[in-house]
């Protein structure tokens, strides 16, 4: 503590602190790393670590880490809470020459953490591209908000530690941290137009085609290729990662015809032979870039006897420079007789890998990026109808009653007070009462006993069923009493509830889970009593906009449903996106809102809404 | 061809046909590739190709190929349905020094095709481990059984081309061949236990592990590392690739904990700390190996200021030779720093990998490759009481008909004739022949006009639910044939059905569907309306063992339904287990069944059986 206390005294604005012995050795390294903090605060200086390996800038250029050798000068940024993945990859990247910016390892993230870097990266003009190695993100909605706005800027991809339940208690014993759900890393990323990746190898790959390219303007990729097999496998990922291959125009299909050998394929890939000269590849990369339907192009070479790779490789610089606004990707398979072309690639700015999958999976990348830039923003849609003074009156009521679970009228409540239809439920004390609100809520209705005593209401005779007027609403209650009382005399009795009985509807499920980093999440999916083992679902950060809650339902199978199988009348789509929209609102507005199911939610024929038949709130 | 016939005359018995200009350009090439084979038939000659790039063999040695050098010695024979990709692999591997024993192109496959090359190699002693590139196989049943016995023997592993169907179409023009379903693909290689790969690089990493290290002997993996995070994300690929973690015995976390510094990690993976010198990696190295629950180890190694990695990989391979029961994988990241102990590793018969996914893939393929050997072979079981004959005899009754869709009795007579229960379904002619069958089967029944021309049933009163006894039935048959004729004067009556009525179970559905290269598949999941939007399905090839028959409904999520859910008693496994069996005994038997679909079959409770309620056969 004397050396930050010196620091400070001597006007020191940042520390980098390197040394280990802090939370991640347990509890007393803990109240250390704490007072260390405290220290640093009092002289207004900020923290880099404990526990990390500094940080390195080769624009700047500076070395504040262990690094023998500074990378070449590039654009990508790289933050990473492992400080031992860094110095990997720094070693990695010097031997494969690849260019970088700035290197930061987080460490235990005591003050500043992977949100202050990310803004600090977005800010800084020798950075173009973010990429992340991170086990865990404390500031979870921070993190959501900043990334947000920064990748409309500059593309932001991550490597996640942790996200099985093993790696995750490998990483919390690592550094101490809480880990938390992968799902809600996931949505989070998804919602913010982060790109995530598994392998790191991947991420760099990704990263150069991201500083030395432009993005796509449309879906189609051609293919040019001197090899079938190459240019099939390409085109089965293509298709299984959902990309497009285009369809090349007419007039491109003729000017490749009659430039090209009669056995060359002029679809999609076209494949030029085997014994293509660099002409060839001239002809054929200048077509698929000049047609319209064609946004990327990945470029196969295999080494084959008269494969003269490095003037390909030249042709394909030349021609690629002047359709700027379509990326180019080039794969060159092989080892010494492609080395030198593909070196002259990369040195040039085309990204060039010697597998077809690594090119394949870059373009996809590039598109991911592309396609969320062109999202429109949208904001969570405001329902002024939504009562959230009546909802927290009701959760008042139900904590000051000592209790944590809501009644179901109390949770059909709820819903009903965020716009979200659902028979009409009340609880009645007397029959006067009773009658009342079945007149309001119309015929049939049922009613049952409601006491936190009462387990198997059935059996004494505490439900009646079918009830079609006042009468028998009457009669009803008073015997529901009568016998609820007689088959439990000690239990506690609040009334009777007054459910309106509605038909049955598509049964879909609406609920929650809430992250400890992230909050809220909303589930989606096919309800009954078969939800949890069909697991139809799909999840989204609360609160969602139209584009998100629609998404959500086109994510489950059961969406087919909604939309008519069979012939069947297709659903109410409307009304239970709206609903799902709605529960958004109220798990976002509420975090002391712990569980909601609303299982089943009736759907009804287009036009005709839905019903929460059944709500379940428990409170935290 | 003149060229054939003189080598024919001078006695060659094999010709490797490098040329092109055949099937794959079309009608006129298949022609002249037809020729072709004949005329070396004649001679008994064998054709490799054409349109091939040659072979390769670095044992006898030859280069019957265009490759300017050959390949390190090595103990990997490699077949390759495209040429090109043969090429660039061969100059990949001369540069990465990976060892190789035969290389096959296989081109347009007009004589011998994969399957005899991997009989071929299946003898050869110098090959250890075969590699695949395909993109079709034509022999889909000889390769299926040939590949089943070279694999007790040694590893087969393939990257399929055509998976997709734009893929599939691209694979298609560039070999003129048939591709089929990927499915019936993969279910063929799971069931002869060949690997799948989708990367071609991955099966290469995998080939130097199968020829240099052991199969792991049972499950538990050890992780030793340096840093935290290159083991999380190992951790992590691990838990999903669905391979265990080892779980450390006490005595070797105890030995950990009084040989490694107190910080580090002595649970799984093993942290030595960013510190670690060579002998510590010694000490955690041999502790693993040592523990019984630990049956193969990946050592990961990230260069930090104190690394030594050279002697780090001396000691690796001097330990790893003492345990030569269990595999050691190694991760050296990092660049120059790492290079010489890589190299030092890979050529002392240590698989190094430059990034953690690639050493965890590697290690899911050991243990595919012992899970596969460890299996007990078992033969789809045999039911004598399967009446082919009778089958075989609806089938011709149906054809001389002029039908292709079998009656829903006819079908239901088919299923109880394999065995498959399946209500009473008679059909009758008279009023008496319909009550004797409904007292055979027992009532209620139903009862259903059948005629080709009669669409709607119901609708003219050509249906009549629930008759429960004799007198019902007889009244019955009048009212039906009276009405039906009446209704329509001129549709040919076959007479009226009688179908016993059962009680309600769980639906299922057991189904069909047929490959042009691998034969009839068998399909099991969730029955019902909802069978085409949920897809709960699985599929295996037929006929099934009792193993491939299990694996198929817990390859399902209604297995869950049928254990037994929300407290429901489960059902009857073992009943509807040996009806999949049945039903792939006769998909199998007739190869003239088209369609089969058994929807719902219904399951009872455990010992009550299955009733095949629908059955619907079409022939071809």
């Amino acid at each position: 503590m004397g050396t930050i206390e010196e620091c400070g005294e001597k006007g020191v604005k940042a520390l980098i602190v390197i040394s280990a012995g802090f939370k991640e050795t347990g509890h007393e390294g803990a109240e250390l790393e704490k007072k260390l903090v405290e220290a640093a605060q009092k002289y207004g200086m900020r923290i880099q670590g404990p526990n990390c390996l500094g940080a390195i800038n080769t624009h700047v250029p500076f070395d504040l880490s262990f690094a023998s050798t500074l990378p070449k000068k590039g654009s990508i940024g790289f933050v990473t809470q492992s400080g031992a993945l860094g110095t990997a990859i720094l070693d990695w990247i010097i031997a494969e020459e690849i260019g970088f910016g700035s290197i930061i390892s987080l460490g235990n993230k005591a003050d500043l953490d992977e949100v202050d870097f990310i803004e600090a990266m977005a800010e800084d003009p020798d950075i173009k591209v973010i990429l992340l190695y991170l086990e865990s993100i404390e500031r979870g909605r921070k993190f959501l908000e900043v990334a947000s706005e920064v990748v409309k800027k500059k593309p932001i991809m991550v490597v996640k530690g942790g996200t099985s339940s093993a790696g995750a208690k490998a990483a919390g014993s690592h550094t101490g941290a809480l880990v938390g759900s992968f799902l809600a890393y996931q949505k989070a990323f998804d919602k913010a137009g982060v790109i995530l990746s598994e392998s790191m190898e991947d991420l760099f790959n990704y990263a150069v085609a991201f500083t030395e390219q432009s993005l796509p303007e449309d879906e189609g990729i051609a293919i040019v290729t001197n090899a079938g097999g190459p240019g099939i496998l390409s085109t089965d990922l293509i298709e299984k990662l959902g990309l497009k291959m285009a369809t090349l125009s007419d007039e491109t299909r003729q000017y490749l015809k009659e430039n090209l050998p009669a056995a060359a394929a002029t679809g999609n890939p076209v494949d030029i032979l085997g014994d293509a000269l660099p002409d060839r590849y001239a002809v054929a990369l200048e077509a698929a870039l000049k047609d319209d339907n064609v946004h990327s192009v990945l470029v196969l070479l295999t080494p084959q006897a008269m494969t003269d790779s490095l003037t390909t490789a030249k042709h394909i610089v030349e021609i690629s420079k002047q359709y700027k606004n379509k990326p180019v990707i080039t794969v060159f398979m092989g080892g010494d007789w492609v080395g030198e072309a593909a070196e002259y690639l990369k040195d040039k700015g085309v990204p060039c890998y010697n597998f077809p999958e690594k090119g394949v999976k870059t373009l996809d990348a590039l598109y991911q990026y592309a396609r969320h830039l062109k999202l429109p923003e949208l904001e969570p849609p405001e329902y002024p109808d939504i009562d959230k003074d009546k909802v927290a009156a009701i959760f008042k009521a139900v904590k000051d009653d000592g209790r944590k679970v809501l009644f179901p009228h109390e949770a059909s409540q709820v819903a009903k007070a965020y716009g979200v239809p659902a028979p009409g439920s009340a609880l009645a004390t007397t029959a006067d009462e009773a009658v009342k609100y079945a007149d309001e809520m119309g015929y049939p209705v049922v009613m049952k006993i409601v006491s936190p005593d009462i387990m198997h209401k059935t059996d004494i005779g505490g439900v009646e069923l079918n009830l079609t007027n006042a009468n028998m609403v009457r009669i009803a209650f008073e015997e529901i009493m009568r016998k609820s009382k007689k088959a439990q005399p000690l239990a506690k009795i609040y009334g009777i509830t007054v459910d309106q009985m509605v038909p049955k509807g598509k049964e879909m499920i609406i609920g929650m889970s809430r992250d400890p980093q992230f909050g809220p999440m909303v589930m989606f999916g096919l309800g009954g009593i078969y939800v949890n083992f069909l697991k139809d679902v799909a999840f989204r950060l609360a609160p969602m906009n139209e584009r998100e809650a629609q998404e959500m339902m086109e994510e489950t199978k059961s969406y087919t449903l909604l939309k008519g199988v069979r012939g069947e009348a297709p659903s109410d789509i409307d009304a239970i996106r709206e609903a799902i929209l709605r529960v958004g609102h109220l798990v976002w507005d509420f975090p002391e809102l712990k569980d909601l199911d609303i299982n089943p939610i009736f759907v009804y024929g287009e036009g005709k809404g839905v019903s929460a038949l059944d709500v379940k709130i428990t409170l935290s």
